[in-house]
């Protein structure tokens, strides 16, 4: 009695030679109660339950907490304002939707949840993200970790569909056992060149967690402004800032990492060092070096100074408070594009390559992450950008390196031969645009795929995951949720979703998954082509 | 004492060799208080006045009407909300500005309107839209037209600015000569491929006005869905919109058009024929051809049957329903992307080309238009795309061609060698992207400029302006505000503003004129790069 849907591209186009034939209607038309990203096995059967909030029981049976029970009271909210949002479009005229029929199984009486290990305080890197789900009158969830109960309950929204005349919720009987290809599923957000506002952030963690995605990268601070509020260097946001009120007070970023732990998401921050600092010097100028043009005229202000002791005096006070704040063992430490044309250009520095037989003035990349590194505190893994990888700078080995330009199957091989680990974001930046949309693209990267034929001496499984970054430059907050979602929601798919799957499996599920994110609040825009979404 | 401001461009990105120099703060910091577009003729002396509501008041001196009124009152309405959503940023550690320096001459005491001219009821193609606007403590603003009033006021409201601790709103002594370029200037936003809601489309109407733009292009069905709800023939959206509730009743379209009217406005629907109506074939499938593959099999239905009489006693019905409710005397219909092939496949056209001795399958194309066009109301000027020109369809003389492909000099030199007008579209597709934004290549576009060279015996002056398009095949509400604005604002920049200024000249005006725009709740993007908008 076991069926598997098999999600079939209906293609809206008829191409005959010559003929363009096209159908009225949505291109390509939603499933109905499909889970993104799509599970690992999943089997459907065609009895099938009702919605009653007063009927439905959600039981915890084993271990409990906050975690826990928030998501519980989030799930029945999303189900009881599917219901709400759909009932303007009640098709009361269509006949009444049978429910006696044979397939019919009843009233969903009982999800219980088995959380089989106490809840941990904080997701973390290699978490168990694992779940069974089993729907019945009475349902069963359950994992050994918070972070997979959570992730089987956001499966378990998903199942929910509208009955074909809309006033009613309906969810098959079936299995679910799920866990995620790769344990890295990230998105970068730049609030550099842009302020992106609190409540928009939020919203990004919440279509975070509706996709599956785990680490919010945040690229809080760089040239252009400073907005991350230190305590023990207020002047650093209060000059740096675009505006004294455009900041991320302390108060405002542990309301982000409590807003994210609760989501199974993991707060990474990145201040990028020793290049990207520019408006750090708004406030003090001293960390960095002066640049020099041809005439031996100074021309401005470019990276860290890497040869002042008491650059590195100050970034151990920003690391501590940083590290202190946010509570996951990773931090970004940057290292991208670094300008050494101005590290050349400064006659000191010139002395110092003489007065220390330095061989490049790449070497001043690696004093600086030589003398950085061991800043942070004692337990901390760092996660930099390809650059300080390509130039040499020696690395411990618990570095995470993120790929994110050149070759990037050479750069990829590269890392994984050096026995470090590495997240993939070549292919996946959002500020990329392409008329028409671009999912597919980004869906077809296989970061593992890509490497796995090349060489038998690496370990793909270093390839831990990878992210869709987000570069605002010309991105705030009157753009940012339609140019990230569902965008990034094909990464998700990715990290996440089950492997033998080809872009043309996945359009009608990222349909419904979209309108999904509209109903809940994501302004995510149309992912492939004409369509709509009611009470969005 | 006259003083004209030059807008220069700040680069943000200073390049010597090797060295890459990043200022930090906005990459093009706003203009303060300039007209967007800029207008044919404007100085700005040091002299500066205060608003003070209490203080200014508003004198229509010659003809009045309610458009007028309602302007007037929505002016101030946009001085008063400048100074409330600046209040949370007023910085009150600033010295207080200092208002008895030799350059503050007072508050604003009065504006006087001259409107010289009874209003008239609706914007028509060829209204007069020159204005005089002299900034005093008492100011006056002159047009001979209602429209030219209305450009005025708009333009009125851009001078202001708020103070360095903004927390005041000051205007400088000066004057304003001002035309548009072009006169027909447009905005084509498509409703059939995504539905766009009537508070969407109001929205964007408040942005044309912010523009200076004057024809709001509906172009409201098409093959997927119909969501224009006729009187005549209720099952067309009935069966053809997307949803029963994703229409546009006539309630709603009056709605549109009064309040585009009270903006000067023009809206020209399209029914676009004999192509892209395969939902108008859900309902009445009988309007539609068959089309056959390779083997004689019917794949669907095409364009429309132009060998029915039935199908021209369907659109001079319809026809004259909407153009009851649309006052523009110019009503689109389309033409464009006729499946010829459809037409050559069915055997009834076979037939029928053989018996009328018809030359080639484009002869369905003239037969179509020829008995179409007639059937609109007698005033009536008909604007098509360029193929309905291009197969060679006779077209009456006062037709209006719209090039939107192809090479697009050779296709207007030759549609003005017939002597036809024609308004620009190619250039200024707003669904076609490009990473990091294109504003410039969009602004860079003059099709007067284009053809000017070419030939002697054209008249350019018959290309009478242009249109951004909106096609919405992956835009919906989610996204259409900020994917149109500030696009096409470059767009309303070319065919209203000062015609001698380079692209450069413009990025600070449109940083602030985009602020302007989040501040009125358009959420525009950002246009060029890093930056801030404080209050939107």
């Amino acid at each position: 009695m076991f069926r598997l849907f098999l999600y079939l591209n209906i293609l809206g186009a008829f191409l005959v030679t010559g003929l363009h034939i096209v159908e009225p209607g949505p291109e390509y038309p939603a499933s109905k109660g499909a889970i993104w990203p799509r599970p690992q096995m999943q089997s459907i059967e065609i009895p099938y339950y009702k919605f009653d909030s007063d009927v439905l029981e959600i039981k915890v049976m084993d271990h409990d907490c906050p975690i826990l029970s928030n998501a519980v009271q989030r799930s029945l909210a999303v189900l009881r304002d599917m219901l709400r949002i759909a009932s303007p479009y009640v098709n009361r005229n269509a006949p009444q939707q049978v429910l006696d029929d044979d397939t019919y199984d009843g009233p969903l009486k009982s999800l219980s949840i088995y959380l089989t290990s106490p809840c941990e305080e904080y997701p973390h890197f290699g978490m168990i993200e694992s779940y069974n789900l089993t729907i019945a009158a009475d349902s069963t969830l359950r994992s050994s970790s918070i972070w997979g109960i959570l992730r089987g309950l956001e499966s378990w929204t998903h199942l929910f569909h509208l009955s074909d005349n809309r006033d009613q919720l309906h969810i098959n009987k079936g299995e679910v056992h799920d866990f995620p290809r790769y344990p890295h599923r990230g998105l970068l957000v730049d609030t550099s060149r842009h302020y992106i506002s609190m409540s928009n952030i939020l919203l990004i963690l919440d279509a975070m967690a509706m996709n599956k995605m785990n680490v919010f990268h945040w690229h809080i601070v760089d040239d252009q402004s400073f907005p991350y509020q230190s305590e023990r260097f207020p002047d650093l946001s209060r000059l740096g800032a675009y505006h004294e009120t455009l900041i991320y007070t302390k108060k405002d970023i542990q309301t982000v990492i409590d807003y994210a732990r609760n989501r199974g998401i993991r707060v990474i921050p990145e201040f990028d060092v020793p290049g990207h600092t520019r408006s750090w010097g708004v406030a003090k100028p001293e960390l960095l070096t002066h640049c020099y043009n041809e005439y031996a005229v100074d021309v401005g202000l470019g990276p860290m100074n890497p040869i002042k002791d008491s650059t590195y005096t100050f970034l151990r006070e920003l690391f501590h408070e940083v590290q202190a704040l946010f509570p996951d063992r990773y931090i970004h430490i940057g290292g991208d594009e670094v300008d050494l044309d101005c590290w050349e250009s400064n006659p000191e520095f010139k002395r110092y390559i003489q007065e220390h037989n330095l061989t490049s003035v790449a070497d001043f990349h690696a004093l600086f992450m030589r003398n950085t590194i061991p800043l942070l505190s004692e337990n901390s893994r760092p996660i930099v950008w390809q650059e300080v990888f390509d130039e040499g700078v020696p690395l411990p080995k618990d570095t995470i390196v993120q790929v994110w330009k050149g070759n990037e199957v050479y750069e990829m091989l590269n890392i994984l031969r050096a026995s470090h680990q590495l997240i993939y974001s070549s292919g996946w930046y959002l500020d990329h645009l392409k008329t028409g949309g671009d999912w597919t693209e980004f869906f077809n990267k296989d970061p593992r795929d890509m490497v796995s034929g090349f060489s038998k001496d690496i370990n793909v499984d270093n390839i831990v995951g990878g992210e869709a970054c987000m570069w605002t430059e010309v991105v705030n907050d009157m753009n940012i949720m339609s140019r990230v979602w569902p965008r990034a929601s094909a990464v998700a798919e990715r990290l996440w979703g089950h492997e033998s799957q080809a872009a043309y499996q996945v359009y009608s599920r990222l349909e419904e998954h979209t309108c999904r994110m509209n109903a809940r609040g994501i302004r995510a825009q149309p992912p492939s082509g004409p369509g709509f979404c009611l009470g969005a």
